[in-house]
């Protein structure tokens, strides 16, 4: 029997359940709202129902696991801890709950959606031939993923590589943790909003496109647009982000020592304009026995299954 | 037959050579010069007739192994590379030429100095309990070894835990590296000096004892008795290191969860002038999963004995 796995990403406002093989390729994929309601035995009814649905229509197939990406999702208790974007409070044991349901199906993991990320890129993307690579994936906020000799760096409690909450300038932006100065109010897709902001801020420029958007309509694919255009205040929205993201991941270095550094996310359409000033700021700030050694690659996973991908690598790991 | 290991911590201006038991004690100790001509060879022949003679005090005991501890000392491929501190060139094969000197001892291994401090204070001293935890050390630099699931983290190419070079300052004090900015140009020794001109500089406080000191002559335990007196100028230099530290230390725990931070050095002879500010800063640069849970804890092992205690230590690591 064809051996699958299936991913479940969930996020803040819709889940994305499917099943994929063990090449990376989605057999089918099934998207239901993320309920506001806080009750989590409704909730687990409707991933329930939409799992079997799916399972149903690959019946000559063999089920070998459930992997589930989820925000604050813990990899050692199997439980999502009080994630503030989620209706359900405390702390909701979903890999119990789940393997309550498919008694038959005996790997069932959870982890965070950057840890996801990261392990999805290395089972079916473009981290295939690295062990030590971290993944950076650019949001609403800055999450990563961390590899240190081929397996996820959990830390002492499940929560490592938390890289986005780095801080880069002291007393500077209020990040969304409350704290000012990290490099997710910096470098997310957010902070890439708020640099085009800041810049309009200090040079009054009336004459860039940006000069049209309100903070709430803005995004980083219209500062794209007008950078390709000509912008000049666009062009250097993405170089100013390229210096602060360069400086966290040569501080990301400093720690780990890493072969290659991904990059996901919808900021990095705008490609080499945010890629090479991050390259650029990285290696400037790099201890000269890391230089010209770092690869930066953006995430080699299809935008539209790379969760799902991500959320079922885990099934994957021989050692889970 | 008693098991005995040895330590070999090559410094700068001179190289520590000891025998010590699995318990931490240092059975007996030699210190060397480190030679300034660049001549490996009549170096080795120096620690090799050291070496000797040491053994040949403790005849009843089992040379079990050589652990060495040395500036950019490469774990992977057992050379110490391109170290810019000492007179030997290029990359200096300690490790082989060593094993062909003592054909007998077959575990003979080498990392850089603050990771056998890392090793040291998990084998012999207060992380006997911890598998995950990082060792700063504060000296003329700031050196920094990892540990993560009870090994230390040696990273693609053998160089992980360079976190004194994470960038806590952008465009800030120029780092002996040549970038601006990092943490050791703010909390190594070196840099509290730095600290304490820069705080005179800025509120030419005349009344304070460090006004009569020269940046040649000024030490931090000048800062730290003129702290105990009263001084608020000191206290400040300390104050200030403590925040500049706990934005570091934050840094590290957002990457790796770790469970405590030990910190190695003379500066920490100032305890709570520059722990409580450290713990500080710390706790609030730390997103609210981290916070309350991470130990500050000084080294526990005997400052004269750590260097050769921290070399020997990677004897006794069951994988090596």
């Amino acid at each position: 029997m064809n051996k699958v796995a299936i991913g479940i990403d969930i996020g803040g406002t819709n889940t994305a359940i499917g099943l994929t093989n063990r090449e990376g390729k989605v057999l089918i994929k099934q998207s239901i709202p993320t309920p506001k309601h806080g009750i989590i035995e409704l909730y687990l009814d409707d991933i329930v129902k939409t799992m079997k649905a799916l399972i149903n229509k690959f019946t000559s197939s063999e089920v070998v696991g459930i992997g589930i990406g989820a925000p604050n999702g813990n990899y050692y208790d199997g439980s999502i801890d009080y994630a503030p974007n989620l209706s359900f409070k405390g702390k909701v044991p979903i890999v119990t709950l789940l393997k309550e349901k498919f008694q038959n199906i005996k790997k069932v993991h959870l982890t965070n959606d950057a840890n996801a990320a990261a392990l999805g890129e290395k089972i079916y993307g473009g981290a295939k031939d690295f062990n030590d690579f971290v993944m950076f994936t650019l949001g609403t906020g800055i999450g990563s993923g961390i590899v240190v000799n081929g397996n996820l760096l959990y830390g002492h409690s499940g929560f490592a590589g938390e890289c986005g909450h780095m801080l880069i300038e002291p007393n500077g932006r209020l990040c969304g943790c409350g704290v000012r100065g990290h490099l997710e109010a910096y470098c997310s897709a957010n902070g890439i909003k708020r640099t085009a902001f800041e810049l309009l801020a200090q040079n009054n420029n009336t004459d860039s496109i940006l000069s049209n958007y309100s903070l709430a309509d803005l995004n980083s694919k219209i500062i794209y647009n007008a950078a390709k255009s000509g912008d000049l205040l666009a062009i250097e929205v993405f170089k100013l982000t390229g210096y602060w993201l360069g400086i966290g991941l040569a501080n990301t270095i400093h720690h780990l020592d890493s072969q290659a550094i991904f990059l996901f996310g919808g900021p990095l359409a705008a490609g080499d304009f945010i890629i090479k000033p991050t390259v650029e700021s990285m290696e400037k700030h790099l201890l000269p026995i890391y230089r010209n050694k770092v690869k930066i690659i953006p995430s080699q996973l299809n935008g539209g299954d790379a969760a799902i991908l991500g959320a079922s690598s885990l099934v994957w790991i021989e050692n889970n």
